[in-house]
């Protein structure tokens, strides 16, 4: 009745960067996990914060002003609003956290914006 | 400006059990670390889902006529209005994310009713 979720397995079922993809919801939040390496877009999310835990590799976030690294293990809220840009030398594995329908660009939109809702 | 949140780190910050501390807020949601052993009560949540995230060791949950098992990097959400008890053998650490205000026994109130809202 209750599935039990396991990360590493869900990590094994995509290979694509920066496409997050959903793997299970609470109440109207999602928790997606996402591969990613290089540069993603700057953008913000004016309506909501947005949590990363990094699964496995390091990451970077650029804010202006200031650069954020995180190891696995760690993790950051990114407040309504706050631009940023995720960033990564080698490919790493993060879980989000964030309200369903979230567009990853945010604002920014482009060619790196995803599609929405894609469950493993 | 944006603190990176280390759940290593955490959770050498307590030792009490049963005993959620709230590591970071999403919007009007709280992530929460919590270390466990032995049986915690019966309960419920009617209003909201609860996800359940083994960070270190093993966590039983029972529900009416099943039982699972999660190992660190597993993960549940048990909807609301789903009748639950967690329990370890050994001690357990978790990380939880729920609604801002959520009792941690739920319907069931008693002894194990920790307090709310005690960031660490």
């Amino acid at each position: 009745m209750v599935d039990v979720i396991n990360l590493a397995d869900k990590l094994t079922k995509f290979d694509d960067l920066w496409s997050p993809r959903v793997i299970a919801g609470i109440n109207n939040y999602q928790v997606k996990l996402v591969k990613v390496a290089g540069e993603f877009v700057w953008h913000q999310h004016d309506d909501t914060d947005e949590l990363f835990l990094v699964v496995k590799g390091e990451l970077m976030i650029d804010f202006e002003g200031e650069t954020i690294c995180l190891k696995a293990g760690e993790m950051v809220v990114v407040p309504r609003g706050v631009r940023h840009r995720p960033r990564a030398e080698e490919e790493c594995h993060i879980l989000l956290l964030e309200p369903e329908g979230l567009v990853n660009t945010g604002d920014a939109g482009g060619a790196l914006t995803a599609d929405n809702d894609v469950w493993i």
